[in-house]
């Protein structure tokens, strides 16, 4: 029954447009289909199916040039190939050892009936889990040189999804995601009203951001984000709120323009990732499939680790990035005046050094080391930083040799105060400094309005920016941890030194402003996390310690914080709280020692996007697994089966659970540690707070562990 | 009664502005007179006179600030100083060795009335030959960062003057002058016929560059231009075509704005030149005196020069800067495939070199020396040159090896296409790379529309970007000749590495164009040479022999050629022309062989902007004089005292003047050389063909010149 009304409707939806007579185009894998026809006007138009049910109806496919916009009809078909790929490939890191990607793909050529007789290629690529496509441009001789002045694909959505949406900002991705049906999306009131967000335009009142993660009343889960975006603009998406209707909005650059094209190229793949089941969307790897391999050849020293960082205790105002509070006031001397804060002197650093070296965490990450944090934000200049001046109380050499002594890297901070140029300029020097001084990675930041102006942190020149800046650090052996970038597109195969990037609402906003929802990190990997990792900087234990303003906290209890070492994948991944306050629960901090930051498999346990999500993970070459299980503002049983552990062994599990009476409100702090025996087939029931979460390792038994219990 | 007419006018004048009740603020210096007031509305006036003459009525003055409109009136005057400064300074390298700096300064103190009582100090320098002012912005309260929006600058003229203008394009100077009326200014026109010119952008129909030049009905010669242009963005000025009122019109930035300040700081120096005599204008020190000084302590490795170069082959079609002509074709090896006609071979440039080594030419240019001129320009691109990568045929380490073994310095040439963001990321490793190799100098070039895109030629991201360049290259003791920045101000004076620019209508118009009317080299020196020496590329000797399109000639005869070496002033000067041509020449060729490039002393005998120009100038650190005199499409007689002459020595005059027919179009290579004895007292009196000029050499006699008959 359900299968012939599910025909009849996408009938219905094929007589609304009609078709030339063309043979039929189409792809499959397993549940997903792919239809592609011309329209009578000679228009591209595509559609996708998963199993009986429609994913994108009818959607018309094109691109607009500037000085001609006639690239989006009159095509002819001249040809169209198939083929199928089954590979296998292994990233230098990742949330798996092995990736395997099988997908049919389809070219179909096109030529336009209209002198002069341009060509354009779409290429498909169906996968089990989802659809990419994106536009081709061969070699000819009608087109060389382009610019692109708007894209025209079209995601003809089949209903008013339930939809995880931030707004189509050009310059940030850090805003709380809203719940809503697709026809109550509007991204003006939201903008207008993120006063914690330093910079912020979003010219379209129903313009959102990808990747963008959607449920439908049927039960299937769609994402909607692109791949490999390098020579480009990022895509946003335009809500038609009536027909629900999605169409590309490309973020452009000073002078409107999207894109500067030399034939032959081709454009990102937009990605459409569908499934009935929420953890098949973040098991996904089709968005990495799809980008290039590896350009860097030796990767012997691109290293995942975690780090610590004097950096909460400037969030928190606890200390200062300054070293003075005025750049225009010099004492007697004709130097800057020291406010007695300045977090990143050499005493304190050598404390974090101490810690990290202590409990094995691999690196040290200092902002506010060099000279210019006095007037650093908000006046659009261009000259800020110089990346190479240390403030007099940070002795560079003093530490990074201490660091060293100690078996501790030292991470670089490049703040840009969004001036790229200035960056650029000088950013030879500044990878030379940290190859002299033993810096092996770099966090770059762009918080301010980005220069050349009129660019925006999302659009092309950014775009070829970030790439720049990740082929410039590989040039020195360095990786790159990117803050306030565009989104991710899963680049970060084909430069595997682009560890991380922040671009998205990290941990930080529950430190300096009214936070983020419990149910934040539930959303996150659904969505931001699509692209590739994220510095979320979990890990803050001192949840309401920092501030008195009410309801300033971490919006998560203890043993949340834990599991999303877990949930949210990184191989850089910061223990973002001071050493003050680890040392008050190092029973807890044992979690964050033992958790590994790259893996060889992993097993999205349960998730469903905006609630919960458990995820497990196998360490790169050992035997243990972690877990984390998370929810949002609502308590629930997590339930774990260990069916993915070695049946031959018996196991020690450590749970770190949040305790009796918890609450992310009113009682975060409270944890309880178990550790007990398990083995293959155990089942893990553990309870999750309102707004918390649980941490597990799991680790081969050992002698010692003999006198312990099983768990039950 | 003229007086008493004139006094009548300015009080006419007077009353049409309602002063505020405030002491009398004045400045003067011989005739030049300038006067300043607050209106009733607080907004600041000035006005400016040469003797009687008005040569500026009542104008406002002021600033308009992003985010502030109200930063150009109510103001209230809280004090005014007057200095007197009479100093002589010694440029490293100029037209006359010692330069007298004579001025009387108004600093006027002023503050808004309205809160929060924004300061803002207007600085008059007045001199015997014009005025300059600035506005300034203290430290204060009230004001730290600024954004420029508009700057209110007006110049009421006192009537309909001749002027010679070209329009106020934002991206190119290269425009021929026209001699018309103020009211008759039409820059649309203009700016749509002039096809030879690649990128123009012309938004104002009134809108026309300066430095602009114009004569009075009672024959005043007045010079409006701007004075050490760096942190801001380039003037232009806007024409009231009934009241003769010009405006400052900025060239904004990619998002409309003018600058960004942070007090305390100073915008350019606005100035005024004017005279009686024409001479004047030309011998005017006002715009280098208003610089400052050199910010380079040891300049010992700065050197005026000579060159030949690979150039002129390329201009008229005889080679190509591009070695293949394809770079999307490749031959069977993968390489580019020569296209047989690549200029910048080894063998060819090793024939500039020998050449210029058996005729004391100091250095020699390469153009099209590197990869990437397949596909260089027209594409907006951001990638273009490297800078460092030479094509196969061009063996960079023989060529200059063999260059020093001949004495010979080789001139590095650096084109960015306009992707000036692409040269700042390598700047740096280019200039190590001519350190590497013994370049001591570089030809920059910006052909084609800006990267970052929506910035222009003439606006604020390149004015500081063209700085930084200068700044670089001295860091690296490279000298800089800019083609295509923005039109000079002066800076050389600040920056003497920087020692000639294009930034105008160069020669080289006569070999790819309709070419330059045969007045032109009468006016640029009043026009664009006001702000510093040009790179205009003279000594062409085969006049009509390079094009058979009829007209594409060079517009003047060959003896006008030579008078160019001294009536445009450069320390760096081209012998334009190819070995081959000079060779069938060498008689005349002797001339660019002797003259000099750095003076101690220059004499304008007579000039008329549009017609004609005789000057001067004694070679730095010997006796002899050099002299030119050209005239426009007009034969005359030049007249030229040899006063300046020692009153005790006798001398060798070498005249290189127009042969008997010589006319620029019909028969413009005939020349005669006469040598004869002349002394201080001498007259020469030289006939110039129509288009025509002459240039004489003169030497102290030496013994074996006793034979020579005198001069008559």
């Amino acid at each position: 029954m359900k299968r012939i009304f599910v025909c009849l409707f996408s009938l219905v939806i094929f007589s609304a447009v009609k078709a030339q007579d063309i043979p039929a185009i189409n792809a499959s894998m397993n549940k997903v289909k792919l239809n592609f026809m011309l329209d009578a006007d000679g228009k591209p138009v595509y559609s996708v199916f998963y199993g009986n049910k429609a994913v994108i109806n009818n959607s018309y496919l094109g691109i607009k040039l500037a000085n001609d916009s006639a690239f989006d009809k009159n095509f002819a078909l001249t040809g169209s190939e198939k083929t199928d790929v089954d590979e296998t490939w292994q990233p230098v890191w990742g949330e798996v050892k092995d990736i395997r990607n099988h997908y049919q793909q389809v070219i179909v050529h096109l030529k336009q009936k209209n002198a002069p007789g341009r060509l354009m290629n779409i290429i498909f690529r169906v996968f089990t889990d989802g659809v990419g496509f994106r536009y081709e441009f061969p070699k000819q001789a009608g087109l060389k040189y382009f610019t692109v002045a708007d894209e025209l694909t079209e995601f003809s959505l089949t209903g008013d999804h339930k939809t995880f949406w931030i707004p189509g900002d050009y310059d940030s991705n850090e805003y709380q995601y809203t719940i809503s049906p697709l026809s109550k999306v509007d991204a003006s009131v939201l903008a207008k009203s993120a006063t914690d967000i330093a910079v912020r335009f979003v010219p379209d009142k129903y313009g959102i951001q990808t990747p963008l993660m959607m449920k439908t009343v049927d039960g299937l889960y769609i994402n909607i984000h692109e791949a490999a975006l390098s020579n480009y603009t990022s895509m946003q998406l335009h809500v038609d709120a009536k027909t629900f209707k999605l169409t590309a909005n490309l973020v452009p650059d000073a002078v409107g323009n999207k894109a500067y094209m030399l034939a032959p190229c081709s454009t990102p793949w937009r990605t459409i990732i569908v499934s009935d089941k929420a953890a098949d969307i973040l098991s996904s790897k089709m968005i990495l499939n799809l980008n290039e391999p590896s350009k860097i050849e030796n990767t012997s020293w691109i290293k995942p680790m975690k780090f610590v960082g004097v950096w909460l205790e400037m969030q928190t105002g606890k200390s200062t990035w300054n070293y003075a509070d005025r750049a225009d006031t010099l004492g007697a001397d004709g130097k800057l005046i020291p406010n007695g804060k300045h977090g990143a002197n050499t005493a304190n650093v050598k404390r974090y050094i101490d810690f990290a070296a202590s409990n094995g965490i691999g690196g040290v990450l200092v902002e506010g080391w060099n000279v210019g944090w006095e007037d650093w934000f908000g006046n659009w200049k261009e000259n800020v930083f110089d990346f190479v001046t240390p403030y007099p109380d940070f002795d560079v050499k003093a530490i990074t040799d201490y660091a060293a002594s100690k078996g501790v890297k030292m991470i670089m901070h490049n703040e840009t105060s969004g001036s790229a140029t200035n960056y650029e300029r000088q950013m030879d020097t500044a990878f030379r400094f940290m190859n002299k001084f033993g810096y092996t990675s770099v966090k770059t930041g762009y918080v301010g309005k980005i220069i050349p102006r009129g660019e925006h942190h999302d659009g092309p020149w950014m775009v070829a920016h970030y790439v720049r800046v990740a082929e410039k650090a590989a040039q020195y052996h360095v990786m790159l941890d990117a803050h306030e970038p565009v989104r991710p597109t899963g680049l970060q195969r084909t430069y595997p030194n682009w560890m991380a990037c922040e671009a998205g609402r990290g941990n930080e906003y529950n430190l300096f402003s009214s936070g983020n929802n419990p149910g934040h990190e539930t959303i996150m990997p659904f969505t931001r996390l699509m692209g590739g990792p994220m510095d979320y900087t979990p890990g803050v234990f001192n949840i309401n310690g920092y501030s008195t303003v009410p309801g300033r906290q971490i919006h998560t209890t203890l043993a949340k914080q834990l599991a999303l070492y877990v949930t949210m994948y990184s191989p850089l991944q910061m223990a973002a709280d001071i050493p003050d306050s680890y040392e008050q629960h190092m029973d807890a901090f044992q979690f964050i020692k033992d958790v590994a930051v790259d893996w060889d498999d992993t097993k999205i346990v349960e998730a469903e996007p905006g609630e919960y999500i458990t995820i497990a993970r196998k360490e790169k070459n050992a035997p243990n697994w972690f877990v984390g299980a998370i929810t949002n503002e609502n308590a629930r049983n997590a339930v774990i089966p260990l069916d993915f552990l070695d049946k031959d062994k018996k196991y020690v599990v450590t749970i770190y659970a949040d305790g009796a009476g918890a609450d992310w409100k009113k009682n975060p702090e409270t944890y309880q540690i178990t550790k007990c025996l398990a083995k293959s087939g155990t089942i893990l029931n553990i309870k999750l707070a309102n707004g918390g979460g649980a941490a597990i390792s799991i680790k081969p038994a050992a002698e010692e562990d003999k006198g312990l219990k099983f768990y039950k």
